[in-house]
């Protein structure tokens, strides 16, 4: 095919996959999306990045931009399509600690960040599971969350400047530095989230933050949901900004975790209704230098507001992690949340974000209504509890298509009457393309159709993502 | 006209204003953009907005939107367009503590937002001189900064959701409460900072965040720049996040406040060549409850950094604001900076952002290179600091067109050099469009130019704005 033929020489031949090669790109964790794209095409910087554009759009040929693959709802899947893979724009061009900022390309894997900021005394405070995989691009076109989101934004908070090449090979430079630059519309974040369907993000200038002298991390178990928000108020109101992740496991993830990974061990003598993986960090310091006796001030205060909530009987019980070694292991029961998931089939992932006042009735309102619908359904959630994110999992008694479209649109419903969202911070994809079609406000759906035609006026860019038919 | 004919019979005769009636809005602050619009209509609520904007589709005629007339740039004025003010969009529709957030309708003014805020123990961290004026769609049509953003980040940081209405009359619903909403294109933050091109914005949520309990505030004479980035990043790291202002005032500026206001008073016998205001704010328990010798640990330890510095010869004087009175006098001869710029004309004032490592080379070039064009020249900045944003203002010793256009060129080329921009917070507006056609990068500006017009194929949104022609 001519096309391929002028990629090869483009790119050389060994970057230009086909047939069996492209065996490693053609699905994602999820194991669900999963189709044969026509070609796989490594280009090696932003300039062959925009000649493959340009010879894509001559010969009419739909472009899906792929990253880390570590996505969860189909966004980068292509059936027949040329999958750009952005994994050799991987330089890490410059670090800058007086500004503290990074220059990356898109294809720089997100734990290669984490240490190129560390030796520079700088923390790049996005952080997930899967950071060892997911690449600079990726969760930029996702707008990706994860555990520091309470404290440092998602992705579009962390991004100054971004370098995107558009579906006709145009070279869109905003790779500013700055932290207020008012210079006509704000395009940056319109690519930021727009998961390919707008061009391809080839770098990004992203804001490093002082890293942390010290955490202090313990996992809690509690009565109930609502004493679990009571202590988030009471971490804030004695700590200011310093608390950087409030992740929620009820009962039910943790007898889950019991089973796939005995190894890992419970943290309690029996599974409380609700644990809780807190963490302070601290920069200043008054708060990271030990003290003549020892002791860590930041550890001191969060075990003052632990001690007051255990005396109070607002609190079961506590462990504060004493090591490094503890608090990793307290982190690895959370971070095993995807593969717990994915352990069980069939499986209904929902990924909704609610009013932190509404996240308990949430809860009490969706596991009324799951029993009408399937009275043997299991569920198992894991939630970032700060951010009101909830990743909520039904795991249904059956296989059945109509079963799967009407739970999630039952929690469609309860999200939408508390004022939630049904798409928190995995992205739409393909996954949530109906979800989109029911709940997104119709003119905001006619805005984002109004968008991408003037910027893909042949929609080629990731066709049939994140927009509706 | 007919077409006013149809507004009196939409709004009543007394929201539809002609003739002389439009002098209040025909000019803003500067006193240089002014014109007189073919009415100034005052809609009601968001459905009157959306049937002014259908009336105009339908009429052919330009929608400029207005809000406090607080701006600089000239984004508000229109000969012959008409002026739609939000004014009487001024309901605070909810405050909703548990979650921090303030739902708000575009003409709500800011102060009254700082004192609704303030009544529920939150605060609006969006702060600056003309708080008492600018308006909530005002702020977020130019995406405006001040003196906290430092801290809390400009307007688009601190807005959740939006309420839009369209060229076409349709009403874009985005009102989320959510920190954590990936459900499709990021259209908010593409109509805050579009100064009205894209829409009327009538609504929106805004974060609120915890009220400081406690301030330290102290007024610093320094004897140069760079030591006052060394008090920067020690402040930062004994403090953490609270660092809430880092505002610079050169020794010009505190001459020609002596001069206009003497009643002010100086903070030191002689002015030093640096003058900071610097301050603090506390939230967290320990740090705003007075101790037993009733000092307060937030002024304690600005004043140990103070002493540090001092002791090695960085810092020259200090004085510690010792109650709210004095805090607010501090205040006052920075907020004092627009009155100061525009008692002295001709001036050629610039709203220019560096990377913090570019600050002193800023100034050492543009001062080398002024004398070159005006010998006469003299100057006078001021400059949110800790954001690497200067107001810079030149005094020609004449006026001329083409000396002031030299004079913002070499401004504009030092920036560039530098890493910076040439629009920090003020916006585009009429000022800054010969600006943006020599410096915008040419993709950017032909993208907004697209997506201009997707959203206004007629070019009716305050037409001739932003995008240079």
């Amino acid at each position: 095919m001519a096309l391929i033929k002028e990629l090869q020489g483009l790119l050389g031949a060994a970057h230009v996959l086909t047939g069996g090669d492209v065996a490693r790109y053609a699905g994602d964790w999820t194991g669900v999306y999963t189709a044969q794209p026509l070609a796989v095409v490594r280009p090696a910087d932003t300039a062959q990045v925009a000649a493959v554009l340009r010879l894509a759009s001559r010969h009419g040929v739909a472009v899906v931009p792929v990253a880390g693959l570590t996505g969860l709802v189909g966004g980068a899947m292509t059936k027949g399509g040329l999958m750009l893979s952005v994994e050799r724009l991987n330089r890490i061009r410059e670090i800058r600690p007086d500004s503290r900022i990074a220059i990356v390309e898109a294809g720089v894997v997100l734990s290669r960040l984490h240490e190129a900021a560390e030796a520079q005394g700088l923390y790049f405070p996005l952080w997930f599971g899967a950071r060892g995989s997911a690449m600079i691009g990726g969760v930029l076109s996702t707008n990706a969350g994860g555990s520091n989101v309470l404290r440092y934004g998602s992705t579009r908070a962390l991004c100054l400047g971004l370098e995107v090449v558009l579906a006709d090979g145009r070279v869109l430079n905003l790779m500013s530095e700055l932290h207020k630059d008012n210079s006509g519309y704000d395009l940056k974040d319109l690519f930021i989230g727009a998961e390919g369907t707008l061009g391809v993000i080839t770098a990004a200038v992203m804001k490093l933050v002082p890293a942390p002298r010290a955490h202090a991390t313990a996992t809690l178990a509690l009565d109930s949901l609502p004493q679990a928000l009571v202590l988030l108020n009471r971490l804030q109101a004695a700590c200011g900004g310093m608390v950087e992740a409030f992740e929620y496991m009820p009962a039910s993830y943790m007898r889950q975790l019991q089973a796939v990974r005995p190894d890992v061990g419970l943290p309690f003598a029996s599974i409380p209704e609700v644990t809780l993986l807190v963490e302070l960090a601290a920069t200043a310091r008054r708060d990271c230098e030990a003290l003549a006796d020892g002791s860590l001030p930041i550890v001191t205060l969060l075990q003052q507001v632990l001690a007051a909530m255990l005396a109070e009987g607002l609190l079961q019980d506590a462990v504060v992690a004493q090591s490094e070694a503890q608090r990793r292991a307290m982190w690895q029961r959370r971070e095993l949340a995807a593969e717990i998931t994915f352990a069980r089939k069939p499986a209904i992932d929902t990924d909704v974000a609610l009013p932190l006042d509404k996240v308990v009735a949430f809860f009490d309102l969706i596991h009324a209504r799951l029993p009408v619908l399937d009275a043997g359904a299991d569920t198992l959630s894991v939630a970032h509890l700060g951010d009101g994110n909830i990743h909520f999992t039904v795991f249904p008694s059956r296989k059945d298509a109509a079963l799967k479209d009407a739970v999630i649109s039952a929690v469609e419903d309860v999200v939408q009457d508390l004022g939630g969202s049904f798409s928190a911070e995995h992205g739409v994809g393909l996954s949530k393309l109906p979800s989109m079609a029911r709940r997104k406000d119709a003119v905001a759906l006619a805005v984002m159709a109004q968008i991408k035609a003037a910027l893909d006026p042949d929609n080629r860019m990731n066709p049939g993502k994140v927009i509706p038919a």
